[in-house]
């Protein structure tokens, strides 16, 4: 038997359409990781049993159960308090799932939970652009806008656990409807993979006698990554895409700032691979919307993580805090 | 000498035109208090000998210094971090003023300062509506928009010390000028009192043909309390601007809910002697513009503190905390 300390966790993200787990040591290194289907409509019950199956042998190869600390786990309305999943518009399973104790019964393995954007924050901290931050925000700009906010050092949870939905915010009064939630003029609905790609149908349709590379594609390829190729190539439209982003983006940010007073703001995700596009304007227009006491304070900068090793160490943050 | 354990502190709310200032026992009774003037031009050396003619009696009547644990003082701009105070707008003395060191040297008792808002944040925590709570946030509808936001049982004054200024949030994009700041639809541009005017004032203009008892009222007697007069006369453009005021409000509260998930949100201040008219609005816009997981979660209340021993028991807050 190991008498040795436990010096591994497991991190574990989960998403809409796959959950990526994987072993994680102190230093960031994700020593063996895989993943499997979370879209099937089966139960959760049926979930842990196919992450067993897979999860358990990689444990075992790591020295079994007694060589790890915890489990930590990311996913969409993960709350911290009650281990709880609880009504994930992106999940098949409904209502509150207790997925913390589910996953601590099967494995015997104490398992921590929050959202996956609070996960990402963690990992920004531990391992990230955040390192030795105790003030810091972090964007996600994906299928949708996640945050994770980082206040002396701690992640804001609320008094609930649910704190932290700047996705949500209401940038602009009477805006865009958000499919979704129902409300108009939210951050998600401009600044997400969703968003630009509604706001590029629209600039198309405006615009209906102005050439533009993007003509070429079919709505549904419509992606921050296609616009971004089209605005490397000069397209005017498609870089007027990424400016009026930037600008309720950075607007949005500039609030966020006069909530917190955080040193730095970490984009992350899809959006994020735009590069000085999407930066430029958002950081103008972040500045730009700043009282005097804020201005040029600020560091506004994308993620240094890789993004299919970041949400696991993430997850795997939480355990280590 | 007496050599039991100190039993009061002072309080100091320094404003634009006076700083009101009082003993403080622990149970949150004035047991005196009195006022000097602060919009002289002459030097901060200046105020605090005046200060001092007026408090050091006070304390000498409560056992000298040594009954004193401390000196808690509020101040626009005040800062937790450096005790000075920093560029701010509405006092006379300009650029960084060590005022924190400054009365600590004259009184020989040691004084935290932090800004006016986040004082009575911590009054309401220790003797007000938020007794009892850890994530609160107040605002104060005054001449300007103060907040203080409180998470987990801590002000939030963020890296800088500068934290929750939630007044020059940006609420209507491209909206209202701040004459102070030179930003556009700021929430304190529409929920201050200089705010209500300017809606009323609009508001009178854009309906030239419809009755109001407002029009009897000179530009400058238009305030939030003369617009609450004709309100409950049934005056109809009167009920109009709380409508207005409250639908802006409320969408900004709405906001800060998805950032800290607070248990209550306090409002403080001129404006909310319009009770209901401000309150319903203000409230409706709010649930309004949460996503389904905030609903009917959040108190939205006025502060019970009166307002005129609400800073002093603020600052003094600091002290016990």
């Amino acid at each position: 038997m190991n008498t040795t300390t436990p010096q591994y966790v497991v991190g574990i993200d989960l998403g809409g359409t796959t959950a990526k787990f994987g072993i994680v040591d102190k230093e960031g290194n994700i020593l063996e990781q895989d993943r499997i289907a979370t879209a099937s409509e089966k139960p959760v019950n049926f979930f842990v049993d196919e992450l067993h199956k897979k999860l358990q042998p990689m444990i075992d190869r790591h020295g079994g159960k007694e060589n790890f600390i915890g489990i930590g786990m990311g996913a969409p309305n993960g709350n911290l308090y009650t281990g709880n999943i609880e009504y994930a518009a992106n999940l098949h399973w409904q209502g509150i799932v207790p997925i913390a104790h589910l996953i601590t019964e099967k494995f015997d393995i104490k398992t921590i939970l929050t959202n996956d954007a609070n996960a990402a924050a963690m990992g920004e901290m531990m391992y990230g652009a955040a390192k030795g931050m105790k003030h810091f925000i972090t964007i996600t700009l994906g299928t949708g806008v996640g945050s994770g906010i980082v206040i002396d050092g701690k992640m804001v949870v609320g008094h609930d656990g649910f704190a932290g939905e700047l996705g949500h915010v209401i940038v602009r009064h009477g805006g865009r409807l958000h499919r979704g939630t129902g409300s108009r003029g939210c951050l998600e609905s401009y600044a997400s993979a969703t968003g630009v790609k509604d706001t590029a149908v629209e600039f198309l349709a405006a615009n209906p006698t102005k050439v533009s590379l993007l003509r070429d594609f079919a709505e549904e390829d419509l992606t921050s990554q296609t616009v971004y190729e089209c605005a490397i190539k000069g397209d005017e439209i498609a870089k007027g895409i990424f400016d009026f982003t930037g600008e309720i983006l950075g607007e949005a940010l500039a609030n966020f700032v006069m909530f917190s007073s955080p040193q730095a703001i970490i984009l992350f995700g899809g959006l994020t691979k735009a590069g000085s596009y999407i930066m430029n304007p958002t950081k103008e227009a972040m500045e730009k919307n700043l009282i005097q006491v804020f201005k040029n304070k600020v560091q506004l900068m994308f993620s240094n993580l890789k993004e299919s090793d970041a949400a696991i160490l993430g997850a795997s943050a939480l355990v280590w805090d």
